[in-house]
Parts: C-alpha cells; sequence; structure tokens
C-alpha cells in the first residue's frame, strides 16, 4: 500500500539549525556565503530571530525529513495608506525536493500566512543570476517591478 | 549675518504625521497611493510602527521644518552566517529640499544608524521607474544586484 506522506511546515526550533543551515549552503550563492561546520554564528541568530515577534522562521517536514525552509517578516509602514508588508527571505528547498513543487508550496503557504498576519502587500528580491527563481516568482503571481541595492557594512 | 541651519534627524511621533503623509503623497508614484486628507489609516499604522522596537522611522528637520523621512527595519536572519539586514523603506525629501543634497545626508545617516544596530547589510528596493534613484544609489555604494518583486493582497 501506498502512502502519501503529509508535508508540514512548521515553526523553525534551535534543533532545526544543523538542518537549515544545510541547505543554505547547498546553494551556488550560498556556497561561499555560509559555514555550516561552525553553527555558533546560527545559534546566535536564530536567539535573535526568535525573539522578535514580527519573525516567522519556518521548515517543511515530510516523514521526519527537514525539506525546505524560509523566512517571513511582517514590516508595518505608512506608504501606501499604512500598508503592512510581508518580506520573504532566505528561501530554500533541500536537493533531493527540487522540481517536486515544494517550492510552490512553500510560498503559498507564506501568502496566506503574510495575509493572516494582517499584510497588504508580499515582498521579496531575488539575486539577479537566479533566473529560474524569476520565472517561478512570476509564475506564482509576483511583479518584478523594482530594482534591488545591497550594500555590505562587514565581510 | 548668515546662519547656517542645523539639520536634525530625530524619531517621528504622532505629531509628525501630516508633514510625512505629505511628502508620501508629492511624488509620481505616491500621488496615486495615498489619502493625505484622510490620516487615520497612517495613525493606525504609525501605532504598529511605534510598538515594534526594530523600526526606525525618523524625519529631517531644519529651521523647525519637515524636509525628509524614511523608515530603516531591522532583520536578523540566518542567511550570510546569521546576518542581520536593515532595510530602508520610504525615503522621501521635499519638493522644496530636491537637489539640496538633503538625500545623500539621510540615507547616510540610515547606513550609519544600521551599523549601530548592528546590521551587516543594509538593502532597499526602487521601483524600476525611478532611474534617477537608482544612479543616486549606486553613487552612494549600493550594488544593484537584485530583482525585486511584489505582489499585492488588497487593494
Amino acid at each position: 500500500m501506498t502512502e502519501t506522506a503529509v508535508l508540514t511546515i512548521r515553526r523553525a526550533t534551535e534543533a532545526d539549525l544543523p538542518a537549515i543551515v544545510a541547505m543554505l549552503a547547498d546553494d551556488p550563492l550560498g556556497a561561499a556565503r555560509e559555514s555550516p561546520d561552525d553553527l555558533s554564528p546560527y545559534r546566535a541568530a536564530f536567539g535573535r530571530i526568535d525573539g522578535d515577534p514580527h519573525q516567522h522562521l519556518v521548515v517543511a517536514e515530510r516523514a521526519g525529513r527537514t525539506i525546505g525552509t524560509l523566512q517571513l517578516t511582517v514590516v508595518p509602514g505608512l506608504s501606501r495608506q499604512g500598508s503592512t508588508r510581508a518580506i520573504i527571505e532566505a528561501v530554500r528547498v533541500h536537493a533531493d525536493e527540487r522540481g517536486s513543487g515544494l517550492g510552490t508550496e512553500l510560498i503559498r503557504w507564506a501568502v496566506e500566512r503574510a495575509r493572516e498576519l494582517g499584510a497588504d502587500l508580499v515582498q521579496l528580491t531575488s539575486d539577479a543570476t537566479r533566473t529560474d527563481a524569476h520565472r517561478f516568482y512570476e509564475r506564482l503571481g509576483f511583479v518584478p517591478s523594482h530594482l534591488g541595492f545591497k550594500m555590505k557594512l562587514s565581510d
């Protein structure tokens, strides 16, 4: 008998850090940026995220395996008649699960959660080199209306 | 005798809302989005911003006039070895002050404040039609490395 394993998306705990950091590092851009062998900076960051009620760091699990993650941030603002924005960051899908539709499920979940949290607008930025991701977000209804600028303050 | 009026950048209070909303509305994109004749949605949003310790909504004043505004948001995260990001939103300079260098002073102040608040990275998005703004941010050291996607959840 075949059983379809249920996908669960839940708040991340500190015990999820090794799996999350492994996914952050297993990525063309993340490989050069992350340090999965030393979790201490991630533990400190987890404390900052977990202590801020406007941060929603989640993992996706299926059959006991952690297969995806993203972070949703709720940002109140004045512009657009006092609109609240939800910002999606650090979306990752486990290498074994790419092409499975999990990315779509994760983003649709995040949009629905943003709506529940009172957001009027969901936004995200994607590195200009991630052209597959751009098509993916456009298919899901996002509009590439902006340029995203960054400035590093430390190395 | 000529006196040079000092520029002050300080935390916004509810009393600043009319001046801030007037600046948000006096803008090619803001004109269609804002409702300066009805401040009630802005008052509600101000309460949300003021109650969140990670939001820093400021105004710039000179000689008793409110001439600029921006909002800085501190977002802890796991990626880039637990980097904290500062996001700049809703930057506006009063029409009478454009070209005066005030925009540069505001953004430089925001980058310095972001550093004091522990940010490793400062980021912002700018509407693709604001080409003058893009040159401005590049001159200040920002890199246009990303595409910015948005999805509206309400009208």
